[in-house]
């Protein structure tokens, strides 16, 4: 299963070419991870992602850290006032990390539907004291295991 | 009266001080005035503002330049999912500049409604090849008439 | 007397109008800002400006905050592998506000010398706790005194 | 044979956990690579690199995009007035894509000399018109062959 997170451009994530610049793509990588897995500290609406239950804060004593990321761009990626629709799962779901699969497709509505970039991240957990890695708790292990899928067989390496 | 365009936030706007940065208050601003007065070339799909009537497209042969941004930093703002609230008026109006004044407000539910931040932008039109000023068409300056009111009175000066 | 702070650009600067953003233009204002008046802390070097005094550090029990910014943009900047000449000096100088003003150059060696855009900050001096307002201590004030020069006169208000 | 290129930080570039975010670290990678093969049009001040004789336009008849980045973060990088020294080989030089190795470490002189990330980017050159895949020229691929070296092995796939 897949969580689908509409993720809003901004016009200033174009380059010269008149593209979504490479590097903002990942931007809106971050911002689904953000929105896929975190809740902004006191500010639970109700409205969250079922997933979205670390915490995220600086102030937190666990912090998620991005180890590596990999991301393949198959399409250029041109501005509109519809978000791009971002498919989220899991890849793979370790003791101490997890790796996080993004699918960047067209907005909702416009077809064909494009798959602009598909994207990799693997995300640790570290003690943020100590920077010593922290085991997921086994709550947030179980509310993740549903979106749990094939990772991502990147073909350009 | 004024447009409300609601602009999402991204985690990625945040600094080290974990505030919604200051610059990017500014992207923030821009966002809004893009989708107040441009449309995407043939991407019109009924649901634009009244006002989106200028084209966003580097080919174009008539460019909205930047002329001036004046901005008063009121309250920090916090990352939230939930998009603020950019309240988008016409200060002044004249024949090949405008003035666009912004208000940042608090998510629409989040109360006490909060004043993050005021912003000024100038506008100026001109002609792609020759950088020479351009007059507004008259149909656009007919759109955005309704949108006047007072210029923001900033108060730091 | 005024700093001149070589600031360098990134191609990522450039919009799809194939300019440094305007809102790009604001990053450089304040990594020239940030260059000016603070040092990272454990960082010194000898190397740094003598104005180079504030802490900069979100543990830091003072923290200084963007109140306004005002900036006029005067010409195109294009991306450029040297080093923009930004001058930096005090326009005013009170004691728990100050006014730091900004002209942004072409590089030097680049004839004739291009004035792109000039800007000004006010920054204020909180406490990190209370966020009320600190005054600057006497050492500070003493030490960018010799940098009070005429504010900036904006021609587009 | 490795360029060794200086890349400077800029304050804006922490997020919120004071650390420079992981999406400016490919900021960063741009700006070294950009520095590496492109030369801004009629800007040649015979500083360049020797491997710098792409042309940087989006006049350009022939676009060079990017296809794909990986990257490992190894270490936390912290803000700092000294630019980052970033090492740039090419991994693999094929007809119409190489693959642009990086390592990034500390600034000059700092010790222990740490190595925050690495990173591979594959670019492609195609015709701006066509969007079809163009072969580098031969003075190119001549021009770069004395930088070609082991590509990275990424030790977290």
């Amino acid at each position: 299963m897949r969580l689908n997170i509409p993720i809003p451009l901004r016009w200033g994530d174009l380059d010269a070419y008149g593209h979504i610049n490479n590097v903002e793509t990942l931007r809106l990588v971050e911002e689904a991870r953000v929105r896929a897995f975190w809740h902004a500290t006191g500010e639970r609406t109700g409205d969250e992602l079922p997933t979205a239950i670390l915490e995220l804060s600086a102030e937190s004593e666990v912090w998620s850290l991005v180890a590596r990321t990999e991301i393949e761009y198959l399409l250029p990626m041109p501005y509109s006032s519809a978000p791009i629709d971002v498919e989220v799962w899991l890849g793979r779901l370790g003791g101490a990390s997890i790796e996080v699969c993004f699918a960047l497709f067209s907005p909702l509505g416009v077809t064909p539907r494009l798959l602009y970039a598909r994207a990799a991240t693997t995300i640790v957990t570290v003690d943020a004291a100590s920077s010593r890695p922290v085991r997921f708790p086994k709550h947030l292990t179980e509310a993740w295991a549903p979106y749990r899928e094939d990772p991502i067989h990147f073909t350009r390496r």
